[in-house]
């Protein structure tokens, strides 16, 4: 099942609502929609129709799934249902939004080459710690893109990049896992696009706080979210086009810690939340850091992963100059 | 005004309600059954009082904030209101939950002090980047604890430490800010303590992508919300306690990084989110570390701040050792 998000014209504006996607018929069912005519054909009255199809289908992929097996169970249901064109729509033009709205985003450095490629440049080797456990940094959960909606361009960096990345989606929340059981927390895969800013991300990582400035501007999740028994986890081929020309190729099967290591290991101690997301960190050679390159104002970035599909965002153009931080003297020494 | 989340008995078990608390009455008003009552007085059915009380005040406060000036306004109206005796519970005695839910947790290390002892002993010199803008790193908003909570002890760590430090909380969204503007979108401060494992987070921080397991295990919040006409937030007075022995002292006034510069610092090119929380950064002295000592099981630490309270929390014992990633051997060299 391929699970999105879309936003849709409506008597208050624009309105996002949960949709499962068939690109095969080339169309999207809006589910809160075939859901309600399922319940109008089986005798409900609009109103109680109106309010069991907004309770398992609100704006929030987060909270729909936070149902737990109830909402996977009701969307098989209204999906087979479908008769109304009005839950029908074309695949063609439709303004997506992140797949998910996840309560926090994590990501990972797990792909060897990457590590070697991005931290010899830098740091002349690559840090010991990476080999003892499955690091992580936390991005932003609020500056998520979704497929189509362009990059924003930050006022404070002039070396703008792409990241090619997975974005493994917990399903059930859980802590202090085992890697054997951590599959069964999670719901699916989908495209992780970890946009950087290079200039400003180095220099604030030498603070030792982690990337901050340097990715929180934008992060494209999308086009939607594979089931994870529609495709090998183990073993998904992974592309990166620029303006058509392909830059990156690379393979999950490539990962120096599995994906039940990572989940494990975030669980630990603090567990994992349903509706999360954590991200594989960087295939090799999936970054334009490692290739010598850099992004423009106005290329088009695809990632295309094998099973998903193909997520696509343009470069914007940047910001004017606004409002930095005036330099200190160092008062203690 | 204060304002905190508490969770109460209800036929579907605990639930959280938000209260404004008055300390010198010795009292909390739980805001859903006042606004409920004061509905019911105005003529408002039982079932249309509820659907009205319950939308103003959502379990969520983060929610809650979101309607903007709507929900102080709704507050003040819902206090002065006051008669029932439902609505009113004794200050001893209740379970406190952190006061707010933030959709993404942020903090900085505002003071130079702090940096200094810190970074001295760790690298023996604070990084530059330090001095040149507010760096912050993003915390797990989905472990925080409440005041009186205890803080669980995961099974990686020996070195249990706390962090003395303000949670500035925004009331109003916005981006690009300038200094200048930066304190109308902050709603009020509480209190942060920033538990670490000092041992793994030290460790970690060398794979340069911040703190994570070392602080993501525990956050502590509370025990409310003083808003900003309350407190003089440039000059605090901050005291942590350890069984009772005073630890640490300092105020708000040696921030190197104003609270305007932090807040106009983060929403740029991203923005800020109404309800979001930034830590302070440690105070100077402000924790086990820069003090040479360590806290035990057991030990209850207390955060007093001037114009808010006591956030109170006891140290719970260490987890049993659970599993642990496999070291990896270098392959790409």
């Amino acid at each position: 099942m391929k699970l999105g998000r879309i936003l849709r014209e409506s008597l208050q504006g624009m309105v996002p609502r949960l949709v499962v996607v068939q690109p095969e018929q080339k169309r999207v069912i809006d589910l809160v929609t075939a859901e309600y005519n399922r319940l109008i054909r089986t005798g409900a009255t609009a109103n109680a129709a109106d309010r069991l199809a907004s309770a398992l289908y609100p704006p929030s992929m987060a909270d729909a799934l936070a149902a737990g097996p109830t909402f996977l169970t009701a969307v098989t249901r209204s999906v087979e249902s479908v008769q109304d064109e009005r839950a029908l729509l074309p695949l063609e033009g439709l303004s997506w939004l992140a797949p998910i709205d996840p309560p926090v985003l994590r990501d990972c450095l797990a792909f060897e080459q990457h590590l070697h490629n991005s931290f010899t440049k830098v740091l002349g080797k690559v840090p010991e710690q990476y080999y003892q456990m499955p690091l992580y940094y936390k991005g932003n959960p609020l500056t998520l893109l979704g497929n189509e909606q362009e990059v924003p361009w930050p006022d404070y960096t002039q070396k703008m990049d792409y990241e090619l990345e997975l974005g493994f989606v917990i399903g059930r929340s859980g802590k202090d896992l085992a890697p054997k059981n951590a599959l069964a927390h999670l719901l699916g895969v989908t495209i992780l696009n970890d946009f950087s800013a290079r200039d400003i991300q180095v220099h604030e990582m030498q603070g030792l706080l982690g990337p901050a400035k340097g990715k929180d501007f934008a992060t494209a999740l999308g086009p939607w979210i594979t089931t994870l028994d529609e495709l090998d986890v183990h073993n998904l081929a992974m592309v990166a086009r620029v303006n058509g020309e392909e830059w990156s190729r690379g393979s999950s099967a490539t990962m120096m810690w599995s994906v039940e290591e990572i989940v494990a290991y975030i669980s630990k101690g603090e567990g994992i939340q349903v509706g999360e997301v954590i991200g594989s960190g960087t295939v090799g050679f999936g970054c334009g850091l490692e290739l010598g390159k850099l992004l423009q104002p106005g290329d088009v970035v695809e990632l295309e992963v094998e099973g998903i599909g193909i997520l696509r965002n343009r470069i914007g153009t940047p910001a004017t100059q606004g409002w930095m931080p005036i330099k200190r003297t160092p008062a203690t020494t």
